[in-house]
């Protein structure tokens, strides 16, 4: 079976994204002749990809039409999908928000205004889909992927999918404690976005815990010692995660370790004992620069290739799929190419303990009937009441505040911070974020209560 | 209509409160030829108050029978209600853990170890009560009536009613406004025991929040200013409950105001800002021994009047009713003289976004047909997300960490606390906690998990 879809991608000047989905939809037969319509606002980045997008097609002789525009609604137009990668205020806004907080005492990231400028976007995105093409799938591969999912459900008809890729640190798991072939484990990690948890570690027929077991007990050690990260999400085995596999009984899958409690983040020494050397995981002073100068490198090689017209981009770019899940899943739902996949969708009983409303990170089967949750019972009480109901409190709390517009949730939020030391600290570091450059709608939107 | 009743008083050492229960009981004329057991381990204290309770009833010519014992299972026979005040650790032990906590580097109380103590003591009276009064009430009147009354209507299948002073705060708001008749005042303040919140507040028919903005807008700086509290628990009007009812939009009432925010604890100075001078509200350094030495002086005050047999104990200990809630209610329940209280009991549906199995504080009224909560509805969603649903997590975490035995738990519990600064710190005063005389029962319960 083949049929043909119209694919707009917001926020398409994610240029490797991008590019991605154009090669897996080449190398996709069953989706032939489909169209993409890349949307962005920036029209220089925009344009650079859509030359590559369609050379590279061309070099592979793939029927795929290509269109871009800086106009949303143009991309929605007669979509069958929306994939929604937009990051409004970019990472230098978000450098320049972490030197402000710096100047309050904080260290890296350690308080924060939420999300307001991303949700806005994600519920105008989908609200534009419900006049434009209501009956589209909205496959939403920004963070905050649980927050905007949840949001966008709940004030929209649209159907939302949420797509991450911290699930893959299962095979970094099974790669780093021996298994042969990584990919022949099965498993499965439930939970909420970025706060998922191993339920299930199967190899060959036989629960392969013990493997991880034996692992840190003959190899934890030397391999905290002397691993180098070549990468900052490279702490799937860190002595951190670890740490919180202890803790909560499970073991916390991708970027999971990453957000657990305060005290692997206190300062850069801290982070490298639990998150490993060389940079301490990925949000340090160390490794920030790193990952954003090799984005822009990464622009600026495509920017390059995009001027040669004799360069092959299949050498460049390869010519074998990626491991995203949006094309796999675009054709199990529009050919019944049916396969298991990781979304991020309203709970409705899949995951027990947690309201019908709130949108649960599970495996689902995805074919032409739709994207069908698996039912994974419960996770431990522990993890529950430690991490997944406290999450879940967090962004409810953070969708209170945005609806509202209420100025003091976020102040108790600053205040929450572990790393505040005082009321007037928490007060302070809030008003002049606020205050900041690029935050002024924000600032705007959210006013005290009448009895302040 | 008049019933006699048999009331078992497990804890009945509490001096003032045993005295106080004599009285009511004496003065309540359809009660008259009850029964009172009262219970102690401390067979000195429960002489003295048998004796005492046994001169007052005399001088009143009440018809009371009263007997005491220090075998729990004699004072639960035959009872048709047993009040539990028991407090195990006391007050020394309670002190010399905050010393030590001291030594860590934490301020009054900034870290503890949960309710081990006071948990296993309620769960062993209400299986002694199923086996022995399996249709008798309980009344537990000692702290921590949340967690403790949970657990033992999950546990067991004694009917349980927890009770508690804070409700009365609510008075002490309508006379500091200026009210001039605060008895007059109807209200409503449900939520979690220690975390009510006045939704209703009525004088003379009309909302009487305004007559709270007023006062605060014109009369609150010159009281935060001159107002001199004349006991700790004095706090029902500071600073610190105000910006709670402007953080959190409606009034926090009784102990409610003591237990939010850490921010209004992190020393002594600014607990006298938040909750006035001179002690800085009930968990200070100043003022606890002056509590725990007002005890012992009460303490000494009966000895020497049960020692005294020519002292007229109407004349020392009054003969008007308490305003403590047990008599009347126990009154309520069999003789159907219906009033309205303040209760702990599971939710069942009286408030709403909890599940039924979590005991809530509502008002019930109650009769002859029972103890019947009133369908409160819902509290506001800051105030459920911010301090309802956190505290239930919070209380969740600690009958799970005590049902299991789970030491991890408790060093989570140390590591969440604001004043912890490093993973090292909490683990160094979690084990130290655990070391010390009279915690070794304790200590031998929790145990890390076995991946640890």
């Amino acid at each position: 079976m083949s049929t043909t879809v119209k694919i707009g991608v917001i926020g398409a000047g994610s240029a490797q994204f991008s590019l991605g989905l154009v090669k897996d939809l080449c190398l996709t037969e069953s989706l032939a002749g489909s169209q993409v319509c890349f949307m962005d606002i920036n029209r220089e980045r925009l344009e650079m990809i859509h030359k590559l997008a369609a050379r590279y097609a061309a070099e592979l002789g793939a029927d795929l039409r290509l269109e871009s525009t800086d106009d949303r609604k143009v991309a929605l137009q007669e979509s069958d999908f929306v994939i929604n990668l937009a990051f409004v205020k970019g990472h230098h806004h978000s450098r320049a928000m972490r030197e402000l907080t710096a100047k309050h005492g904080y260290y890296y990231g350690g308080v924060g205004l939420g999300s307001y400028y991303q949700l806005r976007l994600m519920l105008d995105v989908a609200r534009d889909m419900e006049e434009v093409c209501p009956d589209a799938w909205l496959i939403q591969s920004g963070n905050p992927v649980f927050a905007g999912c949840t949001l966008m459900t709940r004030e929209t008809g649209v159907k939302v999918c949420g797509l991450c890729h911290g699930h893959y640190g299962v095979y970094g798991i099974a790669q780093t404690i021996g298994i042969e072939d990584p990919e022949r484990i099965t498993w499965q990690a439930p939970g909420l976005n970025h706060n998922i948890w191993l339920t299930h570690f199967i190899y060959e027929a036989k629960d392969a815990y013990p493997l991880i077991d034996d692992w840190i007990r003959t190899k934890g050690e030397e391999y905290w010692r002397t691993h180098v990260a070549t990468h900052g999400h490279d702490i799937q085995m860190s002595r951190g995660a670890v740490h919180q596999y202890r803790m909560y009984g499970l073991f916390p899958v991708g970027d999971t370790p990453r957000g657990r409690g305060w005290w692997y983040h206190t300062d850069i020494g801290t982070k490298k004992h639990w998150f490993g050397e060389p940079f301490g995981g990925p949000d340090t002073e160390l490794v920030r620069p790193i990952f954003v100068a090799n984005l822009e490198k990464r622009i600026a090689e495509m920017t390059r290739l995009a001027n040669d017209p004799k360069a092959s981009l299949v050498e460049a770019f390869g010519s074998t799929k990626t491991r995203e899940q949006q094309v796999p899943i675009i054709d199990g739902l529009v050919n019944d190419n049916e396969g298991q996949f990781q979304v991020n969708v309203p709970n409705r009983g899949a995951l027990e303990g947690l309201p019908d409303d709130v949108v649960v990170e599970v495996p689902a089967i995805v074919n032409k009937k739709g994207i069908q949750p698996l039912r994974v019972g419960s996770l431990p009480s522990k993890i529950m009441l430690e991490c997944i109901l406290p999450g879940w409190l967090r962004m409810e709390r953070g969708l209170v505040a945005f609806e509202n517009g209420d100025r003091s949730m976020l102040l108790w939020n600053a205040l929450e911070s572990h790393q505040t030391r005082s009321y007037d600290q928490a007060v302070a570091v809030l008003e002049d974020l606020l205050a900041m450059e690029g935050n002024r709608e924000m600032n705007e939107h959210f006013k005290f209560p009448s009895n302040w």
